[in-house]
């Protein structure tokens, strides 16, 4: 077998769909059947009801006794022409309707009857529901619990259908370990394996089974070579995690050589997954890093694994009624010319309108795979998405849009806790670091709910002054959140002695610097202008960083000797800290969010003690 | 206690919510928790990575002994100061950055490096994707398996979660019978036992696991007593299926009197569920009927479910990342004042909008509840809700609208067997009987993607004179599928010896006829004239059916003695039929559906040889 090499994912799916056909289908009692799908057509052998039976709770009659009966001419039925019945019971022998509770009234044992009936008023005719011989469901279509519901009633006991395939997961790697080693300290480097985790619930929640293979087998061509063999000998198909890139100890593609379906995909992440032929069995080898996994598992495994139960590929990203939807970016996207990309986004609930935007983080980050929402499809034809551009969004986790709110601006770790505070009362509050300007600017555009800022303006020598100059007087909301103190983070004990703004031009000093925008720039700018310096008399002047968590972490690690930022930052490293300003940390909405569910439990936290006395902790605040 | 009665749905659910607090919860592994509600904050244990980390495959270097390198002045490194390292591996003992391989060469065991290294670079700090002590997951939030990873990722093991709840399903009724003793020929009027099919399913969607009472519990007291005393004792909620109305068999609520906590809600379907609290848990009584237990297993069980298992109440409907769309109704609803009403619905996608209608059939109609989408809300308050009012939508089956259309016309069992069979190529033809004329009238208005019609014109004599007037010629595609045999449906042998239009005005005859608009109504009135009899002088002329089955079931059960309609379907009931006209089937919609998925399937099948041999054993069909 050759390869196919460079290919895109559909073409790869559809490889995998020339070479194995949907499983044999099986018999199975109705029950069991729902979720699969029929592989006969079905028709309802019995009528239902059977019989004719009672609409209503009544009593039944057989109709012409009852005459031109009416409230001012009752007609009076002597006992046994008339028998009690309900709802649902058949019909006795004689009868042909029911004469509604409300319409006779039992008396001294007759029945006077109000009303004069139809045959078969108040019934239910046999095979008013369902005719027998009536087709009820036909090869092809997925067995609903419903439609089962309607095949036992039709007398339908056994249906054959395409029975799910059983899939075993095989975890690979050297670098891998069990959660539990890894929990109780491994070496330097090693990587707990969670990837099953992801593969049993998005697999799962697309219907499918997944059995965990017990031990992560090494990098070691027998061992895999043998897992595999065992693998496709007992399983419909086999997920290999890892091993497939050009890495040194990937060995998927020595082992599977000569049985590979195809090999790179034109898509990122993803691009070393790989698809061979074992035993006639299905080998797909999935991409180790977490979000590349993922997405193979989204994209490529469900697709896949769909057909092999017999659903029509049209439903490739339809396992969960959610099929993916259009939606605007919130900002700008590029994609290398000739890749499909899936970059993990995440949605907001702005005017009414849902918006996405790409989360940063590579493959291997698992903080940005639990953040986000789901995935953003790039075609493969695109290559430069503006802001606006419609994308297909698909979410891959449950979203409450109307309880979430987006802010955007300054980087904060109490504004993070906060935001955090306020999902225990269902809500969430999403925060896009892009410094002060940025998240003013975005909350001017519409693009956010609110915006976090703490900005000098040099000139007045007071903070937060574009905010004044926002359009629309009154409507906007400001929340002075807290003050809180900046100043030069350096490694503990200072060892090289800084002191003052002045020691960052010093020739053995390398700071760490934050991203253009944000308000620790502007004042650390401030601050080399007023001390008469400039910035390239600085080191490390442009080594950017998006957060004071990452220059303290750069710090801590030697890679800069210093840098400006908060206090709680320097603590949380156990860094040295020398204060240089109080700043006030302000949050901005349009004042019709006030009534926002998340806007509200923002505000309502930031007054609440437990937040405020687990902040003060951090350091470096104060309450305004 | 004293239970609420006639109380709304959500008052209910906050009557349910404020006897039973969510579960205690337990410690679980990291990755037993996935789907479960966490109990804590979670924070890191570690940082991630532990180390610097390479961020690519390439030679790990010290930076500054790269120097000024570039591609015109390489710098070589002799062996011991570079070191290959994989993507993830740890920095190498005096390393801090790392080359990437085509940024040097190795060459005659040195390094030839082309460009210059910053500390650093290509590497991953350690903390980067999370540092420790960083916030990562918060009580009150739903742990996703993306989360799990991070968590085991930062070193957490196991958290403190809310257990899902144990569920118990007791299904009960004298009526109600195995679905095995059910398919072996049961007593008449009996039920199976289906409404576990739908617990089960609905409920596992949502995240719960039903245990189906093994026995089905007879309508007595001291049975259904000791069921609820005992699952009361070993789960978290017990759901009894039927005996909450106020039928003679009705047990629920002897049963539990003096325990009930609410009963009548003001709704409907569901009207009769009651809430209860026995040993401290709770016990819910669905109604019997299958939509009715469905709506209730939907509306108010998983709600109430949720809470339990710790999920805000914001996340009612919201279980499947399906949280209800709005869109407009294709025909009216009225409601009665002062009860929500949950209606099952169809979709359709008409001009890229969604469109959502009732279907009719009683709340014991399976067949209804096999054909519906999902439920539309109409509110407490709403009476009248005119064509095109927005309504709440709430699927509970994947739908695949864009391969979906939606024919609205003349009822035909062989076009029905048409549509069932396009889903073989992955489509849905979703039909509605609404008569020739309403079809048509349908189409023009776009509220349907085709009609299907056979009117004749008393004027011309001709057939679908009507389509002829339609808008915008060569707008529109006709297909004439098939012509069909109309005539009388008499009892097998034609007991009451009728062979003629005129015997059906006849006081011994009493017929079954069409609904207004439909073309075998017109034709009936059309040979009522030609035959000098009016409309009055025909018993039974306005007892009315919306399908030649249903009327064929008339005859065929003595609740009328003759009916117009098409030999097929006589044929199916083993019904007499005199043949008295021929007429042609045609398929009428806008040419620009030609490429519609769903239509192109049905035009395809239509010529299908092994379609049209099914039809053919039908009887009265002829092609064109």
């Amino acid at each position: 077998m050759r390869p196919i090499e460079h290919l895109s994912r559909v073409e790869a799916i559809q490889a995998l769909i020339g070479t194995f056909p949907p499983l044999e289908p099986r018999i199975f009692p109705v029950r069991e059947a729902v979720g699969l799908v029929l592989g006969q057509d079905v028709s309802a052998q019995v009528n239902l009801p059977a019989v004719a039976v009672s609409a209503v709770d009544g009593y039944a009659v057989e109709s012409s006794s009852t005459g031109l009966a009416s409230p001012q001419r009752p007609v009076t039925l002597t006992p046994g022409r008339f028998q009690w019945v309900n709802t649902g019971s058949p019909l006795p022998e004689g009868c042909d309707s029911v004469v509604m509770v409300e319409d006779c009234s039992e008396d001294g044992g007759n029945l006077q009857v109000f009303r004069s009936c139809y045959p078969g008023q108040n019934t239910r005719f046999p095979g008013e529901d369902v005719m027998a011989g009536q087709p009820l469901a036909s090869k092809g279509q997925e067995l609903t619990a419903q439609s089962a519901s309607l095949l036992i009633g039709a007398g339908v006991t056994k249906v054959l259908a395409i029975p799910r395939p059983r899939v075993l997961f095989i975890p690979t790697g050297d670098e891998i370990v069990s959660e539990d080693v890894y929990a109780k300290g491994s070496k330097p480097g090693d990587v707990p394996e969670t990837n099953s985790i992801l593969a049993t619930r998005i697999l799962g929640e697309a219907g499918f089974h997944v059995h965990v293979h017990p031990e992560i087998v090494r990098d070691n061509r027998s061992l895999l070579e043998e897992a595999i063999e065992r693998g496709t000998q007992e399983y419909d198909a086999v997920l290999i995690s890892g091993g497939s890139a050009k890495g040194r100890r990937d060995m998927a593609h020595a082992v599977l050589k000569g049985r590979i379906i195809f090999r790179w995909l034109l898509m990122r992440p993803g691009r070393p997954a790989m698809g061979a032929s074992v035993n006639g069995k299905p080998v797909l080898v999935l991409p180790g890093f977490p979000s590349s996994s993922m997405v193979i598992l989204f994209t490529l495994v469900v697709p896949f694994l769909s057909h092999l139960s017999g659903r029509a590929p049209a439903t490739y990203f339809d396992v969960k009624g959610v099929c993916g939807y259009e939606c605007p970016l919130l900002q700008p996207m590029s994609s290398p010319p000739g890749m499909e990309e899936w970059a993990k986004g995440r949605a907001v609930l702005l005017d009414r309108e849902v918006r996405v935007y790409p989360l940063g983080g590579g493959s291997s980050s698992l903080w940005s795979l639990a953040e986000s929402d789901g995935l953003i499809l790039v075609p493969q034809d695109a290559v430069e998405l503006p802001k606006g551009a419609p994308v297909r969004f698909y979410p891959w986790v449950r979203m409450e849009l109307d309880r979430r709110c987006l802010i955007q601006g300054s980087d904060d770790p109490a504004f993070q806790l906060l935001a955090l505070g306020t999902r225990r009362r269902g809500c969430e509050v999403v925060i896009r670091r892009v410094g002060s300007m940025g998240g003013v600017m975005a909350l001017s555009r519409g693009e956010a709910h609110g915006a976090t800022c703490h900005v000098l303006d040099p000139e007045s020598g007071r903070y937060n002054v574009i905010v004044d100059r926002l359009d629309g007087e009154g409507d906007w909301t400001r929340v002075l959140l807290f003050r809180r103190q900046q100043g030069l983070m350096v490694a503990p004990g200072n060892p090289k002695g800084i002191h003052h703004i002045s020691d960052l031009a010093r020739e053995d000093v390398r700071i760490a610097n934050r991203q253009h925008g944000s308000g620790t720039r502007i004042l650390l700018d401030h601050l080399l202008v007023s001390n008469g310096l400039s910035p390239d008399q600085v080191r490390g002047y442009d080594s950017v960083c998006v957060s004071h968590g990452d220059v303290a972490m750069r710090v801590l690690n030697g890679f800069a000797d210093a840098a400006l930022g908060i206090r709680s930052a320097a603590m949380a490293m156990g860094l040295d800290f020398i204060p240089l300003v109080e700043e006030p940390y302000e949050l901005v909405y349009p004042s019709r969010y006030r009534g926002h569910p998340a806007m509200e439990a923002l505000v309502e936290m930031a007054e609440d003690p437990e937040w405020r006395s687990r902040v003060e902790a951090m350091g470096g605040y104060l309450w305004p």
